[in-house]
This record gives structure tokens, sequence and C-alpha cells, in this order.
């Protein structure tokens, strides 16, 4: 697990909260994990999550008592604000209108700074992975959810309630299908891996003909890569929803650009790496429908922390935050 | 025209750079035209608009002749890179690859600073209009043309090449109507005034039986303003094109609204201030699809500042990029 920190140096404490899981980590100032432990989540509950989360930074500590810890940041898969921690929705723990900062602060007796996971993931490649010394950077992340986060000149684009970037709930269906935000027709519920998934079941489900029938009885290979295969190989349901996620993601990806302009865009998640060809679409269609000048001189590479970019942002965000108070 | 400055405090020139008119003026440090002079475009090319420009200029400046200019900004209605001035594309006036910034520069002898003119409204509508005050702001100018620009924290968001906020190149329909660009499909095309009137001739040239036939006799009156009065009526070809435009415009402001979350969305333009069932829907539309947490607290309110806008904001924002060079 890396070498024990220097107990002269502050140490930072990171959390990535997954709708499974809970990871923490110590990340010194170079954006290295130096010890990290994965807590399995025994009840979602906002209160279990709590203590999972307190078990796994106790563990993480425990393994360097020398370590002063300088800031606690984490990152969940939610809307929330970003300012006091609120989580609005989180759909893959069932929550709504958990003040989750404030809790998780009493329970580790330190101030903890609460943000969007892909925020976390973002901030972490910025800081320590592909996107490392740029200025004008846009992260997006198409996993199970599908989202982003924009740096301008330096600094992340928060909003005026934290939940800038959220790429995946812009409407591409007005009325289209659900979401788990709630809502209907976002990105998210044609391109998110979760989403590619229900669509692929509700295929099978439907009676049409399809390869993806083939797939019903091993859940395991129900997944986005799978779908990839069977539209490559001409399976018209298959090519259905593939088509329209990588159509849906490729306009609204390529519309950001021409909004946002960054010099680099960065491209993370599962969904992409397990799907080459929807990562080849995403390319192709910026360069056919971004503005003129705003995809002339576009960077576009692969994120390259893998899952330990939203623990190692998370905690680099958190410190930082902690200087600027 | 104002009061003189103290010829002790340095003004500012601002240059508001139209199809038809450059229009140059003296601000002072608070925002406030003190002196504006209207020179007409002679001829569009670069060489003749730079002497009308100078013309402009002169004229302000002889006004108060013990002004001391700080810093002079040029807002024009162009596709640019805002750190060498260079225009890519100015429909408006014809212009493609124009190294304006730097033509202007030595002819009037002083750096200028050259913004989109959006850009620039925006930006007087921060510093001394609507949003003077805020710092997560979102201004968006629905005119001849469609455009944006995006204050994130209280500073402006540039992007790499200083384009970004270009929403009226935005891709709403792919392949879809031609753009003055010189691509397809952009929310302009469908939108912006000069394409509202253009698809109002198109649609009566088409010989399809509608009330707006009886504006073509009579071109003063074939405007937005009573595109927006025909579907009113019911007209089903002005409906078609009303509705069309709305639709794409509200939808694009919202999935803006849920990417940047502002706190003050700010509305402007010619097409907005005459078509007030158009800033209605976009205001319906954005507390429909803007994501919750983005709608939640988000103010929406009209431009101040009205025509002056641009030059005050071009004006500022070089005296501003003057000050932390």
């Amino acid at each position: 697990m890396g070498t024990a920190p220097e107990t002269s140096s502050p140490v930072m404490v990171g959390v990535d909260l997954g709708g499974t899981y809970a990871r923490a980590g110590l990340v010194d100032t170079e954006g290295t994990i130096v010890a990290s432990f994965k807590e399995l989540l025994v009840e979602r509950s906002p209160a279990g999550v709590v203590e999972a989360i307190a078990a796994s930074v106790r563990k993480a500590l425990t393994a360097f008592p020398g370590a002063v810890v300088g800031a606690c940041g984490v990152g969940v898969a939610a809307q929330l604000d970003g300012t006091t921690g609120h989580v609005a929705v989180a759909p893959n723990l069932g929550w709504r209108d958990v003040p989750f900062g404030p809790m998780l602060g009493r329970r580790l007796g330190r101030p903890v700074l609460v943000v969007n996971d892909l925020v976390a993931a973002a901030w972490g490649e910025l800081r320590a992975g592909a996107a490392r010394g740029q200025r004008d950077v846009w992260v997006v992340f198409v996993g199970s959810g599908v989202g982003s986060a924009i740096i301008s000149d330096g600094r992340l684009v928060r909003g005026a309630r934290g939940v800038a970037g959220e790429l995946g709930h812009t409407k591409v269906v007005p009325h289209g299908r659900p979401c788990g935000c709630g809502e209907r027709g976002c990105l998210e519920a044609y391109a998110g891996g979760h989403n590619l998934i229900a669509q692929m079941k509700e295929a099978i489900a439907s009676g049409r003909p399809t390869s993806l029938a083939r797939l019903a009885e091993d859940p395991v290979r129900l997944n986005p890569a799978e779908l990839e295969l069977a539209a490559a190989e001409g399976d018209p349901v298959a090519s259905e929803i593939y088509e329209r996620a990588g159509g849906h993601l490729g306009l609204a990806i390529a519309n950001q650009v021409t909004m946002l302009n960054p010099a680099y865009l960065i491209l993370g998640g599962g969904v992409l790496s397990h799907c080459p060809g929807m990562q080849d679409r995403i390319t192709r269609m910026v360069g056919e429908y971004a503005s003129m000048v705003s995809r002339q001189s576009l960077r576009i590479s692969r994120a390259a922390l893998g899952d330990d970019s939203g623990l190692i942002g998370a905690a680099l965000l958190a410190a930082e935050a902690a200087t600027s108070r």
C-alpha cells in the first residue's frame, strides 16, 4: 500500500462512496494513495453509510498512526449542494434530502467536503492524472452514470449550488425515458451504464428477436461491451439502443465543447473503457459538430487514474478548499 | 452625452462593432458612457472597418481632450480568438480569418482587446447592469444572433481560445438548416433574429397559405414580433417556425442551466424584448427541464442596459484585462 507518509507532512483523507462499498484512502500532497481500505456498505441508510465510512477512515489512519490529517473529502454519486454537503438525490443509495455532510462531519469530528463523485474524479485527473498542469479542461465520465466536471483557467466551475457539470441530467428527449434522478429524458437515462443494461433487459423482455436474448441466462455478460459487440454484428435491436446512446452522447459532448471551449477533453468511466467504439464515435462527433474554433485546438484523451481518481480528487479538493478558507 | 470625465481618472474606450455601424464610447470606471459616436460602415472590408472605428474613437476623444485612455475594447459579432484578436468568422461582415485585433491595434497605436459582442454585453450587464454584484451568472442574448457569456465565481469563463459561451452554434438539428457560421443545424439557424426572418420569407415564398404573406409587401413588419403575433393567432406556418425556435431555445437554455448552475440567468437581445411569449416559454422550459438543484435557486431576469451593454462591457473588460496583465 505504498510507503508511510512523513509524520511532518499532512496527509489528506479521500473517500469514494459507491453504491456497494465505501473506500477511504490517505493521499499525499502529490496525489498518491499511501493507504486505502474498502468497507462493505452493510446498510445504505445515511447512518449506516456514515458508520461504514468512519470505519474505513479509522482503519486507514490506524495503519499510519503518525499521520496528521490535513483535510477530508468525500465523493458521492449524487446531486448535492457542494456548499453544505446536503444530498438532494443519490439514486444508487436511495437517498433524498439527506444532510450527509453535517452528519459525517459530526461523526468524524472534523469538517468534511462532500462533492459529486465525478467532480472528485475530474479533479483527481486534473491534479494528478491525464490533465495535470492544464488550465481549461472538461472531464467527462460515462460509467454507471454520466457526469462531468469543468475546469476553467485552472479553477473548478462549481455553480451557485455546487452542481455544475451535471451532463447526465441534461435532457436529450423531452418527456423521454425515466431517469434515476426522478425526471425524464436525461442523457444518463439513455447512455449511462445502468440504463444501457436496463434497455438490454427491456429489449429481451419485449420478445423482439435479438441476439441479446442469449445473454439473458448469463447476467454477468449483460453489459455495455456485449451491447457494442451485438451492434457491431448488425443486431438491429442492439444497434437501436447503442446508436441512440452514442448519438445522444456524441451530440451532447460536442455541444458542450462549443460552450466550454476546453483545451483538453478527458474521457473516462467504465462504459467508455469497455466500449472503444463509443469513445471513437464521441471523438468523431465532436470533430463534426463542435464549433469551428472550439474543435480546432481541442485535444481528447483518456482518463489516467482509473478507479482511484475519485478518492484522490476528493482528498485534493478538500485540501485546496481548506487552504482557501 | 453626460458630463466630462475628471482629467485625473482614466476613461476606457469601448467599441460596439455591428454589421452597419461602429459605435465608440468613452466609459468611466463605474460603467457609465460619458460620450459616444456612431460611424456608418461605408465599406465592410477589414481596412474599411478599422478606419471607421478609428474615426469614431477620434471623435469621442476630441470631445474630451483631457481624457486619459486607460484601455480599449471592441465587441464584434464573430467567432474569434480572444487571446490574439484574430477573427475566424464574422458572418455579418463577411469576414473569414481576419487578424482584426493586430490591425486595429496598429491603427489606434495601442493594444486593443477584441471580444465576442455577446461576451462584451454580458460583461456590461455583470459589472454595470442587471447582474451587478453577482458571482455565478449566465447571460443569454437572442438578437440577430444567439450567444451567451458565462461568469463563474465572478470570473469570465473564456475557454482555451476565448470562444466559450457560443450557445448559438451548439447543434440542435444535426445536418439541419445552414447557419451563417458555415455549418448546419445551429441553434442560431432556427432562433436567431436574422434566421427567424429568413424562415418567414422562405415560408411566404413556398406559397403555403399563411397570414405572414400579408407582410411580404411591408419588409419593416417582417420581424420576429409579427411572427409571434401570427403564431398566437393560430397561423399554422407561423406557429411551426415560432414553436420550433422556442422549443430549441428553451431546451438548450434549460440544459445549460443544468450544466452551469448559475444563480442568475439574464435574458437579453432584440428577439426576446420584442417577443415576450418567447421569453415566457424559455422561463417555463427552464423550470421544466433544468435539473432539480440547478433550477431551485435560479433567478431569471431581463438585461438592463439595452443597446449600451456591449460598448460598456468591451471597455470594462479591456480595463480589467489591462489591470491583470
